[in-house]
């Protein structure tokens, strides 16, 4: 089944408010197993409103329209889908008396024109609002159905939920499957990349909906199935699910709700280490991402954002010599820090990042976006060399990406501790 | 004149990303003066993409156009609008060299899939990505302008300033009126306040737009003005921003694209001073925010993400004992933080944070969102406590944002030094 979206509103054209309503309507209608085709707005206007209906209803089944209930002059909505269709509108005294209730109970003035909120267009099934004024409805035309909610969130949430959908699924009960959906996220590789990777395993020919999200610095591949029962459509998933990992595993930092750092804070949880970060190029992002986790004290003794020469040598013993011969940004000055950090924090391990973040500071042999990650762990100090290309903010967050990645790889290859 | 907008990608459609462009465009026209009657989303589909440019050109003078430019088969707006209009693609070699020299320089990984994002309808005038590889085009069919730029928020942004409004500018001269813009950005106010103290000014009544745009941790104030000359409009907004400084100076921090960290960098440099910083609560952001600064190095000595207790006494020199009486989280605490990392940064001032994040750790005395942020400059030391409500990410950026304030203060009340 096809079900299109319209929200109404001048603060939506206007771009003064941002909508969330529509994203909200269409995850919900995708979890119903329904297609949403076209969503849209348009503003508070008679003739934009009868456009935008007949548009959307050429290629839907049903609609979910937003706004425009209120009792002001620029709610249009309702009259002007009875218009739109012919119908006169009718007054509903029971749901006056019980919006007149709700002005008393709370001694607010009642101005005539609230009224309106309790006219319907003839044949319309009124959606009772439990949070507000400002009642919905419902209407059949021509086979099609219309479902007028308020523009206020949290009203509009709970009578989507309670008399939008439930009426859909009234209408036409056919129409109903069962979703499932996994969101796999990626980094350090490309969209092309993993779309070729892929191509084998044809996703889609086995009926599974392929989407690909960058989200800097990650990418997010979101696996849907639709199938009659809800049991099918989680073993197609699984299915599908483990073909990708089977091809990109090393490029999987996390499923659905998870973070990179939710996952590296988990693991060290775990595994009962301890770690101290010294930050050169990342200025502090990689303990200020590890300490968005909630309990990340248990691991971070401690970061060290040693930006200046000085403060490499003496927070953590980098020898000056090594600074002069081969630079703060080298593999020798990288490996030091991640060492020093660790002895400096009495830490199970050290993390160490040391760049050129850009625009200045390049030059041929080390141009802007040439990092050096390291991590310590006592017996052995790997590091990384990294070349990463745009503005300063992006190599940061790469370079955090990257040093919280080479972190997870080192926690997953070691036995958990009991 | 009339200007829709059109956003294409399966991760609207389906709810999974929210659409931040559509209401960013909407207000990029609103600013300009134009009108935008409708907004739209569909499905990377052929059928969808031209049913939906078709309806909204009906209406309108011009159609911005988001998304489906990438590398992946997924990506199908190019072809489906050359398609929709008839026209053959053409292969910009020039433009497909600039995209190859850019993956050799950074050693990605080529798939001959790239090649499309250089291919453009016959007609099409290319607009430049100056931050990743996927170019837009505008393209003129029947008098009416189409504009396709890609979905990644950060590239629409630069490509819509820099190519589409210009294009539109130029292709509609008669409705390009003179646009003067000031953004002034203020923190640790409402809006409901602001709009309280404006009140009296009546910037609407003199012809000037005022926009609130919430942008956590601040609040955009943007006005708008606009008039047949650039000379008028330039001297109107001049009157008005005057008139809101003179209301609000103590809560403006910065203006247009200008940040609060930008703008405290600017004010060390110029007075010479070098910065240390000791972080809790913040866990690394606000050193994270001053080196997203190029030139940062010049003032910021140093950063310590003083997380445990044993940090605090081994890095700051905060007594065990003033830890066990007062707590962690203490105005004694975070003044000896500040006292001290200045001291192990040898710079001429010291800046702390100490507070209770959350979600757990608060207690009666000391709720969740509890914040001390202190600040030393050898002669005295300054405290402010702090109550944060939210959660732990946004007590975080808040209190970031409090302690760059406070050394924003501080350094404008001193005279800065030739």
């Amino acid at each position: 089944m096809q079900v299109g979206i319209l929200t109404i509103g001048n603060e939506l054209i206007s771009g003064r408010t941002q909508d969330t309503n529509t994203s909200h309507i269409a995850r919900e209608l995708n979890i119903q197993g329904w297609q949403v085709p076209i969503l849209m707005s348009v503003d508070d206007d008679e003739a934009a409103i009868k456009t935008a209906l007949d548009h959307i209803l050429a290629q839907t089944d049903a609609v979910i329209v937003t706004g425009g209930l209120g009792p002001t002059t620029d709610d249009k909505t309702t009259e002007a889908i009875a218009r739109a269709y012919g119908l006169k509108l009718y007054r509903d005294e029971t749901i006056l008396s019980k919006i007149k209730a709700i002005f008393d109970r709370y001694g607010l003035y009642w101005a005539p024109s609230n009224s309106k909120q309790a006219d319907f267009p003839e044949g319309a099934e009124p959606i009772a609002n439990p949070v507000g004024t400002a009642w919905g409805f419902s209407l059949n035309v021509k086979g099609k159905l219309i479902a007028v909610l308020p523009g206020v969130p949290a009203e509009m949430k709970r009578m989507l939920s309670q008399g939008a959908l439930p009426t859909l699924r009234r209408t036409f009960p056919e129409a109903a499957q069962a979703v499932a959906s996994r969101t796999i996220k990626l980094s350090g590789i490309s969209e092309a990349e993993v779309d070729q990777r892929l191509a084998d395993a044809d996703l889609e020919g086995q009926g599974v909906s392929v989407g690909f999200y960058p989200h800097f610095p990650e990418l997010r591949l979101v696996l849907t199935v639709r199938k009659p029962t809800e049991e099918e459509a989680r073993s197609l998933l699984k299915i599908a699910e483990a073909q990708v990992v089977e091809r990109l595993e090393r490029h999987i930092f996390a499923y659905d709700l998870e973070t990179l750092e939710g996952t590296v804070a988990a693991l060290l949880s775990e595994r009962k280490l301890t770690l101290s970060v010294a930050e050169s190029c990342t200025g502090g992002l990689i303990t200020d991402r590890l300490t968005d986790i909630s309990g990340s004290s248990i691991f971070l003794e401690r970061g060290a954002v040693t930006y200046s020469n000085l403060a490499k040598t003496e927070l953590l013993g980098v020898p000056e010599e090594t600074l002069r011969v081969h630079g703060a940004v080298s593999e020798p000055t990288a490996r030091l820090m991640a060492e020093g950090v660790r002895k400096l924090g009495h830490t199970d391990l050290g993390l160490s990042t040391t760049g050129i973040a850009g625009p200045t500071g390049g030059s041929r042999e080390k141009p802007v976006g040439t990092v050096y990650i390291a991590l310590a762990d006592g017996r052995e100090t790997v590091c990384r060399k990294y070349l990463f290309r745009w503005e300063r903010r992006r190599v940061k967050v790469a370079t955090s990406q990257a040093a919280l990645t080479l972190l997870k790889r080192y926690l997953i290859s070691i036995p958990g501790q009991t």
